[in-house]
């Protein structure tokens, strides 16, 4: 038995290393374009922080590791192409090219940054994006030697690397051509983020919303200043280019595999490709969301392991199913925290649900507790089902509490009038007596058909 | 319209407020033996440490107040019967008795410290117990001018003293008779709790399991030494017993009051007594368990908040259910969060589940994040049916956010298999890629009887 795996970064090094344990006997290979294989990508912005300084400890299990696994990873690797009907892939490296059969093949190949269209973006050393270990090597490396910083996008690698930076001493301007930052959720919530961030003391960046680049000069192969779209210019040393991600699914795309509307590979839930014996897992592979039941393509980490597990094991001839997910997140920009679950509003609205939503300001634990902090919390509903639906939270360390203690409730498919009655823990520490969700519920309950 | 509160501290203060906002032209009069009303005793060990210097802050609404909203509060004032069929209470104070008569009567009489049968307990002014706002103000005192401490008793109580006289640079033994502090968790994760205050730096406490207090003996009114079951005497300038609390239900026993089994005052969904017109809520009364259904008493301030709240809609004739508890809890001591849900191991046995449970010693974030700590966590399901029946975690400050992630499970009635595709939030400082949760509940799955 012949498993061949393209990528290996998440998805692509869980599934090989489950696929191993389960079949001991089968010859298990990992394609890799990377340098690197089986590595935390999500940790970057905080080796580029400095909150570790060696950028092995991003590395989860070695090439040496796999090897006495027995599984064979291959770096540097190109596959060309996938050949479905031989069941050959073709691996083209600048010298050689090899065809490798498989009887299962599983893609993980990833996602990719979006380059959006600026004049100047590919022309100089020190403008990156952030997805690979060089990419995180060479950001801190410039970072280090670096007065000046400009990011592009402010999603939450932006305000990710907008942390790096602050901590860092950098001064920094970060452009976001929405309206707000963090643009996936509400604005309401994304307003709120705003408000917490401009009171960070000896504030070092500035949070341009509704502005963009449009240029970047340099010259020896530096950039040195950039212009936006509101014909200002800044200096700068480095450039971070954080525009979002696109699935990589050109491969699959040219193999015939079919792909999703949302532009990821279409997958059912046992991660199988429209191909018997193609799986798909991790960034490249669509999901389904399991509040509104659509195809979603939300990249993360924490997914990909999951799907490269059940694709793992599908593969190996055990069933398993993986359900979908909720679009969960939580990420962090100096002292703030932010966490979401489930549909927007906005999402909710476009899905065809009829969302009533309540935002609380709180605090996060009792007041007169010496790091009591405010939190804002979003709690969104129907209206006539009463179903919640989502949650978005802003604050600092309780903030990803209260939504994870709303993710359960959405698997649960539970009403704002049953959660109402959530005996979630309490302590002066930890939560005010009345705890935020089960405040936002009491009113969320007056505002939905059903009485609670 | 006449409604009558006895007890003031939670659940008698917001089913007063409660009340008066539904019945703005009734009468509703609170009376208590306490010199204040409305505060939270919840906070007295960290106003004890000197986490806030002003115990006014544990005040959440003042006497005036109430009079402001028109609700009459009478302290010091001792009820001596109610009177269920005239529809009266008695009211004695030293100097004058006083028939008060109500059409809706709220029992909120709490709950009071139990005193173990240890010679000498009663006759030192240095043996406090943690109730009142008094006893926080004594017993701070008295810290403030003390070297040695006893506590009596490991439970929640005992060992959030235990943090605030540590804090406070004293030297304390505790003592508790069980074999492990914390008797409400299973021994595996009580042995835990030991195991990561062991590691406290410059511990100044000693924890004696096993073990109890015989004797307190001292002189003119102080305690200055007690002795142990193990034959040993330890020096003492303060002793703090924290030996569990006991319903305060004797008023209503005698009333010829329902009593249920748990020793509390039985009422039903609504918080309605064995009398039509007579609630009680708080912990002087008995709560259902969601998870077996059973009757249980787990006194706490977040649910005297929601049964209060529940007893005042249904005295105004607002039909309001509410469901019961899941025994969740949060506590600190020093390094240590401890939390737990649901039913453990143990109880799961006695209520006659088939219990299966899972251990996992994880990191609560990306091992390469500076501030990442171990956290211990115990899922218990049922073998039969992979019904999720609780949890307990021991950890840094992630412990309490995997605990309520359970709660909503709980309420939800979620199998381990449905659970372990749960899409919580990850990012690196706030849970490794698989966070504990789903590593718990992969085990797990291969422990029930359901394969997933």
């Amino acid at each position: 038995m012949n498993i061949v795996i393209i990528g290996g970064v998440a998805a692509g090094a869980k599934a090989a290393a489950k696929v191993k344990r389960l079949l001991p006997d089968a010859s298990v290979k990992i394609y890799t374009r990377d340098t690197h294989v089986s590595y935390s990508s999500c940790g970057l912005p905080y080796y580029i922080q400095g909150n570790f300084t060696d950028y092995t400890a991003l590395l989860v299990r070695s090439v040496e590791e796999f090897a006495q696994a027995g599984i064979d990873v291959y770096l540097n690797s190109n596959v060309e192409k996938i050949l479905p009907i031989q069941r050959d892939i073709l691996v083209a490296n600048s010298y050689n090219a090899e065809l490798v059969p498989y009887d299962k093949l599983i893609i993980a190949t990833g996602a990719s940054p979006v380059i959006p269209e600026i004049k100047g973006i590919k022309y100089f050393d020190n403008v990156y994006t952030v997805r690979t270990i060089e990419d995180g090597i060479n950001i801190r490396n410039q970072m280090l030697k670096s007065k000046n910083a400009i990011i592009i996008g402010g999603g939450y690698i932006g305000i990710e690397i907008l942390e790096a930076f602050s901590k860092n001493g950098l001064n920094t301007h970060l452009f976001e051509k929405n309206s707000h930052i963090m643009p996936s959720l509400d604005s309401d919530i994304s307003l709120s983020i705003q408000k917490r961030l401009d009171k960070v003391e000896n504030k070092n960046f500035t949070i341009h919303t509704n502005e963009f680049v449009t240029e970047i000069i340099g010259e020896n192969g530096k950039a040195n200043k950039i212009f936006t779209s509101n014909n200002l210019e800044y200096d700068c040393d480095i450039v971070v280019i954080c525009a979002g991600v696109k699935p990589n699914a050109e491969l699959a795309y040219d193999a015939g595999i079919e792909i999703g509307e949302t532009g990821a590979i279409k997958v059912n839930k046992l991660m199988r490709t429209s191909y018997e014996n193609i799986f798909a897992c991790g960034d490249c592979a669509e999901k389904t969301h399991i509040v509104s039941g659509q195809k979603v393509w939300v990249p993360l980490g924490s997914t990909a392991n999951k799907e490269g597990r059940c694709a793992a094991m599908n593969a190996a001839g055990i069933y398993c199913e993986f359900e979908g997910v909720l679009g969960s997140m939580v990420t962090r920009c100096l002292n703030t925290t932010i966490a979401m679950t489930g549909l927007t509003e906005q999402a909710a609205h476009k899905v065809g649900f009829n969302p009533v939503s309540v935002i609380v300001n709180k605090f996060d634990k009792v007041a007169y507790m010496p790091d009591a902090d405010e939190i804002t919390l979003k709690v969104i509903a129907d209206k006539v089902t009463g179903l919640l639906l989502g949650a978005q939270a802003v604050g600092s360390v309780g903030a990803d509490k209260r939504v994870n203690t709303i993710t359960s409730a959405l698997l649960g498919h539970l009403t704002v009038e049953q959660f109402s009655s959530n005996d979630i823990t309490y302590s002066p520490p930890y939560s005010p007596t009345i705890d935020p969700l089960l405040n936002a519920m009491q009113i969320l309950c007056n505002k939905t058909s059903r009485s609670c």
